[in-house]
């Protein structure tokens, strides 16, 4: 019955983003276009931006391939035991291939989605701002309801085929292969959002350094050879990279919530036992409905109105969460529950205060990331003002802001832990992840909405479509942007949480209860797991650099060498620009990619799983105020500098906006490529320490032996 | 006896300081001006820094002494307890105040020493390299040896009048009371360092900012108005606040093992039980004796010799440290000793294991961060060369190496947690501590030379010595440079170390010893620890930034109101200046301070210790982390500008350079306060929460209950 129920939510949002989708591709790509002239121009570009983003796709998915097949390999290697009557580690493999698929096909449509909207958002912005909103919006909400749906089948589909598969087992024992799941999704958001990233990045820093540093024309001249690598990047950074960001947020999540509660309920009365034991996928299926209820508030009339309509919807669907979760915890959860045989007792209304405290912290940490990155508030207008005395004073008042803006959303994660854990023990933590990811599917659909914005402006400027229609995609770029810092708040904060769940579950699964801090192994750890985020920045920061570097001499190159380029009269050569970005970036997440994957296998092989767990929880808190902090400091330059475009402070051109323009592009790595990549670090590294828990406990502190 | 070596050991190195002091003061100030006029000139700048400092000083001393009785009154109302035999919360008080002081006094000497030795430098500079290092040497020395010398013969003083005017109690109660003296000293480092590293940037940038970026005249250029404060703030902060941390650091580390060897030797044989008690403090001594000799291979004959003969002197203190603690360790401490009646045993080659640790682990620190920041070497180059495509590239660049600096320097220390720990417990790593500052007095004398050589270098500049002297100073500076670096790296370790020793006796005295880092309070208490180093560098960079901002607005309107101030025909108003400087800064340290002070009081008060341990350990993790980084991306962003001003990339004026300029200013609150300043977060923090234990046991805890 509740699979059923589960499997319908899934459904559901499947057919919504159907739906949204079949209304998006209804409307031809350049209706609304001024003259046929300007339909061409248009298509040509948009094609463009969609041949380099499938290109990109297509070339990382290859690798993906491999590295995937490998790590399945792995897996069964090293977990599985061919002697026991469960093959644990080929189940376990092939839930993380299932998982990586369903990942892979949920970040393909979103990217998919964003390139057939983003040309028709321009076309349509040719005729009112409303309606080139809806489209926008509604590919978003493509992405959305799709990867949500997608998660929750995909989950729940791995979960029959193994129950209908595997012997009879103990319940926690099928949750725990079951995650699986998780790590697939993870792999593939490590690619996807590190790889993704240093593209994104690599190109805009190449497009903007050259073009308008250099050149001297302006952001989306079509006379810049990066500029469809730069619009490309939208979609794999930003699109595809969040998308598989939250696609692995949300699948570990649940996983953990799955393995902990296959513990907590495997001897609760007979009639609430499935119900209770898939209560964390059940809680995604409310928030599918919650999103696509608060879908029907995102209304557009005028200019003002975007921002609010966006951030309306995300109120609208965590008040339902909070309302429809209530009735549904009295009924699907035992009355009380233990986690352990001679734990505490935890009452299922801590469960309830878990979800709604995971759900206004999320909520919160979404609005705070806003305050400290909109160019509304006081301040980004003091990082704008610190330019006036140079670039200098620029970055260092963006940097104090970054720090700054992480406090008060770490205070709200301890308060939120001290909730929950103290209520409902580390079961309470993974739902407060999952209450906190439970309206992903319209977090996501106003996330995957900035980049589609972001395109459409890019297309209007570089078809030509004039000052109007620019003026109109700007507005929507505008909200973009702020929604995207509120999205990537969110997602940090979501990986947090997920990376506390993941936690709290291998914590489970190795039976480990207490862990003494004072233990100088453990000690250690957390020293370890604080440095991590600092030696993963480093890299991802220089990786941009060195594919930036590779961008800039190919720009370079071409304006120098293809004549009549600055002057409009000759192409550039789009598609080598493209190739190059996707060549560096896949070449530089290498590095990152091994350390993330490495670190926990290698110390907990060779120290052991207590300070594994050191490590996790130093590079949880240590990468959390890392991430939040970049992603903010980012944020805040890059709407300091459209500030003073608006005209504050001597506008564009003056030497303010010169110093606006240092600090935005000191931020593009730090808030699209390392901050965000730090969300993988965190969360990759805790499941990983959970699938391989049996290895470690066969095999683990082999140096403490 | 011991008490007597102790004592012994302490005046030695107070007389080493007074000869060289007097060797210093026995050249005449000008002694080798080219002639009457020039020594006029000099003698004029001199006097003016010195009168800054000093009015810098006793401005600063006012509010310290203010804050100093309300603190020991503070101390005695809350944890003095009139019934008791023993007034234990009187005698802290008295404790904290001698300890703060002797720092003050240490201090006040080594700035003293700074003004008088860097005209003579100067002035020698006409001569040769060699005289002129000698004098720069010779002064920073007087620091050094003063300082430590200091720091013992005022430990060892309370350690005699508590011992003579209490009765009879345990050892360990003695220590616990004893331990204001770490107090003391550290809560006077929070003025110097805060202060002064917020006094010392602020001048610095706002003469950078309208004198080489706005006005176009060189550095140290005597029109510039904020000349002199610029100079002023190298003696208060660099050398004072610098002094004023390590004296701290020594005095908290070496009360921290007393009070854990208080409990651990209370029960050793009565004829070696004295020895075991104060052996924290004999391995200071032994460092002293080390310290003097290793003086002997400081010299200089040629340019290049400069940085060499610099960390010559430090790699034969810590190698003779390492040879004469060996035998001492046999016959001052018993074969074996346990920390608890229950408790493992250890033995003491764990302790000389433990103070090896300490040793090797420091000098690594050291050699590691000259590696990431002299120009010398690839890191820096690359950051430099970055630069070529403008300074955001510059800024990511030297982000990234400082974050890449700051990661294997965290593993050394989580290595030596884990070797003291395991072999020694918490005094192990009390004695790592005091190993690693146990060649503190050539250390110091390193570090207080860079200050002198680039006062000399001021001051040759505004004194119109030429080219000659002032490349003399140049490569005096430079060397100094480096090994400010080092000894900021050093700060930073043995700012680690010392908190965790503090924490160590912090647990001991509140027996707690063990911690489960999965109690949700516990938890909470890292992920606060954990942000609070982002919100303290977040108020000391926007500290700076006002500051400064002070500065520059007094700086314009002197170049605006003083007519002929460019042309040099007029005189600029140096004094009022330093005025600004000094108002600016000691109003902007007290946001900060009150959060390093309130933190652990209010923890410790309304959640226990056990938050409160977690607190200082998130804390720790952290905030060594971002103080390795910050501090290691200013001096390479700072070099990197050198490297090029030496010719490289298009040498001094190219665009290159103007990038530079702006990773240099961007590095100097970095480098010089928010990094410095996390010194004094995590170890005021720590030793707070020690001397507050009785509060703690009290009525900690307020909101559990």
């Amino acid at each position: 019955m509740i699979v059923l129920v589960l499997l319908g939510a899934g459904i559901f949002a499947l057919l919504v983003a159907f739906a949204f989708a079949r209304q998006v591709l209804a409307i031809a790509p350049t209706e609304g276009a001024a003259n046929p002239q300007e339909a061409s121009r248009m298509q040509q570009i948009a094609d463009a931006i969609r041949e380099g983003s499938r290109a990109f796709l297509r070339r990382e998915y290859q690798i993906l391939i491999l590295f995937m097949v490998i790590f399945a390999i792995i897996i069964v290697l090293v977990i599985d035991d061919p002697t026991t009557t469960v093959r644990d580690g080929l189940y376990t493999a092939i839930s993380f291939l299932v998982g990586a698929a369903t990942s892979i096909a949920s970040g393909y449509i979103g990217m998919w989605i964003a390139t057939q909207g983003n040309v028709r958002t321009a076309a349509a912005a040719r005729q009112s701002l409303a309606r080139a909103f809806t489209i926008a919006f509604h590919s978003g909400a493509v992405m959305g309801f799709a990867l949500t749906g997608l998660a929750v089948v995909g989950l729940v589909f791995m979960y029959l085929v193994l129950s209908g598969i595997l012997p009879p087992i103990e319940e926690h024992y099928l949750m725990e292969i079951l995650s699986g799941y998780g790590l697939g999704g993870s792999s593939v958001a490590l690619f996807a959002r590190v790889g993704g990233g240093i593209y994104t990045k690599a190109a805009d820093v190449g497009a903007d350094l050259v073009g308008k540093v250099e050149a001297g024309i302006p952001e989306d001249d079509p006379r810049n050879p990066a500029v469809i690598a730069d619009n490309v990047g939208d979609n794999v950074g930003d699109t595809a990279g969040m998308g598989a960001d939250l696609f692995g947020s949300i699948a570990e999540s649940t996983c953990a919530a799955l393995v902990i509660g296959g513990t907590a309920f495997a001897f609760a009365p007979e009639d609430i036992r499935m119900s209770a034991l898939l209560f964390p996928i059940f809680v995604s299926a409310l928030g599918i409905v919650a999103s696509f209820v608060s879908l029907f508030v995102a209304r557009v009339k005028k200019e003002a109105d975007v921002e609010k309509a966006l951030k309306r919807t995300l109120v609208v669907a965590s008040v339902l969460v909070l309302v429809l979760a209530y009735p549904f915890v009295q009924m699907m959860l035992p009355e009380h529950f233990q986690l352990s045989p001679d734990g505490p007792l935890y009452s299922r209304m801590g469960v309830y205060v878990s979800i709604a405290a995971g759900v206004i912290s999320g909520l919160l940490i979404g609005l705070l990331t806003e305050f400290f990155t909109s160019n509304r508030y006081n301040p980004v207008k003091s990082v704008a003002e610190s330019a006036r005395t140079g670039s200098a004073t620029n970055i260092i008042y963006g940097l104090a802001l970054g720090y700054n803006s992480a406090v008060i959303p770490m205070l709200l994660m301890a308060i939120t832990v001290v909730l929950a854990y103290s209520l409902a023990g580390m079961y309470g933590i993974a739902m407060a992840a999952i209450g906190m990811l439970s309206f992903l599917a319209i977090e996501l659909a106003i996330d995957a909405y900035g980049p589609v914005a972001d395109n459409a402006g890019g297309i209007a400027e570089m078809a030509g479509m004039g000052k109007e229609v620019r003026h109109r995609t700007d507005v929507l770029d505008a909200a973009g942007n702020t929604t995207a810092a509120i999205g990537k708040g969110f997602a940090i904060g979501s990986a947090a949480f997920t990376s506390l769940a993941l936690t709290s579950a291998f914590l489970t699964r190795a039976q480990l209860l207490h862990i003494d801090m004072l233990k100088p192994i453990v000690l250690a750890g957390l020293m370890i797991g604080a440095a991590l985020p600092y030696a993963f920045s480093a890299m991802t920061m220089r990786s941009v650099g060195k594919a930036a570097f590779d961008m800039i001499e190919e720009v370079r190159r071409q304006f120098r060498e293809i004549k009549g380029l600055l002057e409009g009269k000759a192409k550039p050569d789009y598609a080598r620009c493209v190739d190059i970005a996707t060549r560096a970036s896949l070449r530089e997440m290498i590095a990152p990619g091994l350390l993330v994957i490495g670190t926990p296998l290698v110390i907990g092989f060779l120290f052991g799983v207590e300070m594994l767990a050191g490590v996790l929880i130093g590079a949880l808190i240590s990468g959390v105020m890392m991430a939040v902090s970049m992603a903010n400091s980012g944020a805040a330059w890059d709407n300091a500098k459209k500030y003073v475009e608006k005209g504050e402070l001597g506008g564009k051109g003056s030497d303010v906006h010169k110093a606006t323009v240092v600090g935005d592009t000191v931020g593009d790595p730090f808030k699209d490529t390392s901050g965000p990549s730090l969300n993988i670090l965190i969360k990759l590294m805790a499941i990983i320490s959970l699938v391989f828990v049996p290895f470690f406990k066969e095999m683990g502190g082999l140096l403490l032996k």
